[in-house]
């Protein structure tokens, strides 16, 4: 009953519209515990969502909800779905917004050419179709509201999967950025740019040899010598691995993202020096 | 005791000043559970608060506490009051800020002379006059903290609405905003522009002739021809019934507002073709 | 079990960093009522960070566990701190954060050279040094998320202070922003500036001579005499104690802050007439 939900959209904090969602829920389930993981992607931008999410969900306790509402195809001809995994359960439309949680639980790949992820014995998922669960009327551009929120409610009651709707053994995804292998170096891309302007890239510690000292990093026309372990190890910029893995690119006492001028898709270069 | 607090202000989320209510009313009711509606009203805006607070209040579970601070005229003349409807109570500054919520409850019309509406009877109010329920310092700048969140509290802990201070019989309100009639048109404005860029006008649902594919909208030198069911529906600019049942103006994959440099109390024109 | 844990931090709300503080939390004590105090303190802004906290720590209940995490210094030779105070507990780098709270708590002076306030007996401080309860793997990063949050919610459910470490003396701290007098002059500074753009400044209403209407604000080339009570008692600026017992100045029904092109730190001053 007081299970927790997780909320993740791109409907800022100015509007009534996340409040509406979980208004929704506790109409449902007044013992639901309601934690907010972000309102602030960029809208429309699933791919944002789909990282974001990807370096929070595994942190809640077992059995978590985690309600993802970035959906500009809302209204339209798109599954709505919850995936069930075993440590937790996602609600969201099926749109690639899951695309970084289906890959670190399963290892299947990606079929690019349909943008689909199989699923594997280990993961469930079902299209949200059964209106029972939904508010009585559905608006054509707010799911969320009408559709997503109260199947998160129900779910967190203890509704069964297949109330919802009928099992499907795909889901949309796109494939997780990975850095490409060139002549002693690895070509990755800056992923996101956080509230302290970090760069943060697609090359994961695991990219890197564990020599990893060595290391020189290049982005635009400046070049990083060796990996740092803090934020104050070094003058001016610094390369680190950051606290979700991946290598990422600081300025001391700054901002990266603006000393830079960075845009998430820049291209980082990691040469492996011998 | 486990009642839920509603918040909305206009006090932003860079300092303390919706936690120090928060604060206040967890001292006193630590069962509370505390919903934020926004607190990004712009600074003073009673008319949007009105706005936002109207797309979301009648979501929550009967006997939600709705606590509206948005209070220009904080320790002057103005009343604070608590508003108690059929579903839920209000406790706000008596400015305006509960308008709609009136209007949408009563179909008693606003006395516009006097910027009055009085309460029919399904709905109660009282004059928050008793400070036996308030902090026992009072600032004169900061009623939310000292006045309004410990009322709430209290309130939420079951207290009488006579214990408050005395009952009235009509509270401020200003008339909602509503399109006039044109020859074979209808002209209304712009309301409020959403987090999307979307702009939702005052001419509702119901305004709209019912074969209302037939519409053309105009909004600066544009034109939309027809509705649109979803924010996909149409290449570039669209107009669609919006969640809360408002005409909205809509850019496909981007913001009108940006696009159209819109400002909220823009007109827009519907032409009710045949 | 239910203890409230506030969280205070510069990590902004677009990212997870919040959220996975709040997950780290969860999973440890389900129970917890988490309760944003702000994520918007500029980022490494020590100073921001305790004198916002300065002004709500207080209005909680009893044993609220106060979260604090602006910490350019992670990672580094900085200590992590508890502090126990009659009325809460502080979870903390020992950066200076907590400079106002143990200047308002205890009367002792800060050691300006070494920047350290010795405790006083009713205060009790720990070093944070016991990896039992922290994450199981720690980044050097990310001490919010994987050594100050499970340490807050490990002290939620009732672990002893001398479990999480060794016992301090003193911490360190900056001393308070006081005015200083000149001849017939108050000389302070701007130490904050709200939502609203106002202006809060070092002065305090202690400060001032009890018959406060005869004094004159001058900042940058502006002049404002006497004291009002409301932000409406004057046309253009005003001077005013503000809801935390600051000399402020404000701008009727607009930013004083966007007017003045204020920064904090600029100089206030007071004239004392008579």
């Amino acid at each position: 009953m007081n299970a927790i939900i997780t909320l993740t959209t791109d409907f800022g904090l100015a509007d009534a519209y996340v409040a509406a969602m979980k208004a929704v829920i506790l109409s449902i389930n007044p013992e639901a515990k309601l934690i907010d993981i972000t309102h602030h992607i960029k809208p429309q931008s699933i791919r944002e969502a789909a990282f974001v999410l990807s370096t929070v969900y595994d942190l809640f306790p077992a059995r978590t909800i985690h309600l993802v509402v970035v959906d500009p195809g809302v209204g339209t001809q798109r599954k709505a779905i919850i995936l069930r995994t075993p440590s937790a359960d996602f609600v969201a439309p099926d749109n690639g917004v899951l695309s970084y949680a289906l890959q670190q639980i399963s290892s299947r790949p990606v079929d690019v050419e349909h943008q689909q992820i199989e699923l594997g014995a280990e993961l469930e998922a079902v299209s949200i179709t059964r209106s029972k669960y939904w508010r009585a009327t559905v608006s054509s551009t707010f799911h969320g509201r009408d559709i997503f929120a109260p199947v998160a409610a129900h779910l967190s009651l203890g509704v069964p999967l297949k109330n919802f709707g009928e099992r499907i053994t795909s889901l949309t995804a796109f494939p997780l950025p990975r850095p490409r292998l060139a002549k002693n170096a690895l070509i990755g891309e800056v992923l996101h740019i956080d509230n302290f302007g970090n760069l943060i890239t697609s090359i994961r510690r695991d990219d890197l040899p564990s020599a990893s000292k060595t290391i020189t990093v290049k982005i635009g026309n400046k070049t990083i010598s060796g990996l740092s372990r803090t934020y104050q190890d070094n003058e001016g910029l610094l390369a680190l691995i950051g606290s979700s893995d991946y290598l990422e690119i600081s300025l001391r006492n700054g901002s990266a993202g603006d000393f830079l001028k960075s845009k998430v898709g820049d291209e980082v270069r990691v040469e492996l020096n011998e």
